[in-house]
């Protein structure tokens, strides 16, 4: 483990994120280096008490551990390909956006530089880094993490998914997956009950307590996944069928949906031809799963 | 308002549902009759308290409130319609699953016969009837809500949600589709990190503190839907087309997904060439509500 308030480190890339990553780390105590296609993006930071590196060679040089967040994978090529040899020896945590398959590339092209990879996925907006609630999986180089968890720690909290440098793109994308779905279905909500007047703040102040509420059901739901056991002796899929189609029926009635359950109604009707009607509602992970 | 404890009630339906509402409301003191077409489901009720009506038209005529939980609309009109004269100037409050348009079709019916009213959705399963957390909501004639408030109370919590005897219906499904998106949306993501040898019950641990969490956003974007300002300086559209289009990218190259996302991917597109992709996400609720 390093101490720390004395860690060197360097961000490439001032986007908004990139930007609340470095100004956190300053305010944590770390002499940080910054670097930007842009250099005026820097000037704020070099004020708050960054050294702005004039170019991507100098940034990598400056500091053991360098946080790459960048516009996409392909800018982080862009940038660190010519100052591989540079980079070679020292820790790079990427934290662009991108898959897990992007992220298990990039862990190859590392190691072919001798460069030591994290890979990191965000469970953050800019205005949350620093803040309680913003989380980043890392996966890639186990002893890269445990000696930079005390930094890494200063952005957000940091979950160690393991040792595939895919792992944290997956957990990443796998959770935002679970809110856009969830979000499509409080519009969803919203434009079936804005047809009889009520306001979206009105439904959200139902819908709210509602979701939280169900997310208490997500044990039950990933034990009969876990097991392959979908026996239920209450309510099957059938009943959720009826309910489904009622929703996708009421939408079309009104106009609003635009689809959103559709695919759910489609993997549901699937599985019941299939001969799992009366088998509990979480069957429809295997249609997901084995589509 | 009526002393919630000498409230005669009849229960038409014992299913599950109505079979978990007619011993609920006998352990709340209300002397309850009880029907059902297929006899023998009233024994456990008569043994803890209830009376057994032989026919339809003798159930309905016990009781001055008569609650409907039958398979579907069509069981409700079929055991009705026939003792509809003798149910006249009585309450009836539906809570078997349909439509808003089945609903407000029912209360047309039974104005026709001198019949009051009151639809109801249900946001509870037969497990949680009479416990904390299971909620109705009821729409149609509001004396009558507020005369038999006490003794719907006793079965769930009561929300009245307008006149409109359709607005129950809309407010469960509309909800209820906030449920099915926020949980194909937790399969999608299962089985996205299932690909890593990471089990659903270890997802569901924190999937259910991150969605809990995302539920605060709700307001937020309820905000920019009432408001019909979508203008963003943080993440726009466009970001939001990056992380959908990977989640749908590495659903389908890890060969799960099965298209949960993709009318979420559609309506994104629709909208951005439309031209707001550097409006706020919310924007997609647009093209949910006008298709």
């Amino acid at each position: 483990m390093t101490d720390a308030h004395d860690t060197q480190v360097t961000v490439l890339g001032l986007g908004a994120m990139g930007a609340a990553m470095a100004r956190t780390l300053l305010a944590a105590g770390h002499p940080a280096t910054v670097w930007n296609r842009t250099p005026h993006r820097a000037d704020d930071l070099v004020a708050a008490g960054a050294r702005a590196a004039d170019t991507a060679e100098h940034a990598v040089t400056s500091s053991p551990l360098v946080i790459a967040c960048l516009f996409d994978y392909d800018s982080v090529y862009e940038v660190l390909d010519p100052v591989a040899r540079s980079l070679s020896g020292r820790v790079l945590v990427n934290v662009t956006t991108g898959s897990p398959a992007q992220a298990r590339e990039m862990a190859g092209w590392a190691h072919d530089h001798g460069i030591t990879y994290l890979d990191g996925g965000m469970l953050a907006v800019p205005e949350t880094i620093g803040q309680p609630g913003a989380a980043i999986f890392y996966s890639g180089a186990p002893a890269a993490f445990e000696q930079y968890r005390p930094v890494l720690d200063a952005v957000a909290d940091s979950h160690y998914v393991g040792d595939d440098a895919g792992a944290a793109a997956l957990h990443d994308l796998a959770l935002l997956a679970g809110m856009y779905a969830m979000f499509a279905g409080f519009f969803h909500g919203a434009a079936m009950v804005s047809t009889a007047g009520v306001s979206a703040k009105e439904f959200a102040a139902l819908a709210g307590p509602w979701l939280t509420a169900m997310t208490a059901s997500l044990p039950d739901l990933a034990e009969s996944i876990d097991s392959g056991d979908y026996t239920t002796d209450v309510q099957d899929l059938e009943f959720t069928k009826s309910a489904v189609d009622l929703i996708v029926r009421a939408g079309r009635d009104q106009h609003v949906g635009a689809g959103v359950l559709e695919p759910v109604q489609r993997i549901i009707d699937a599985q019941i031809a299939d001969g799992h009607g009366d088998e509990v509602f979480s069957r429809i992970y295997e249609g997901i799963t084995h589509p």
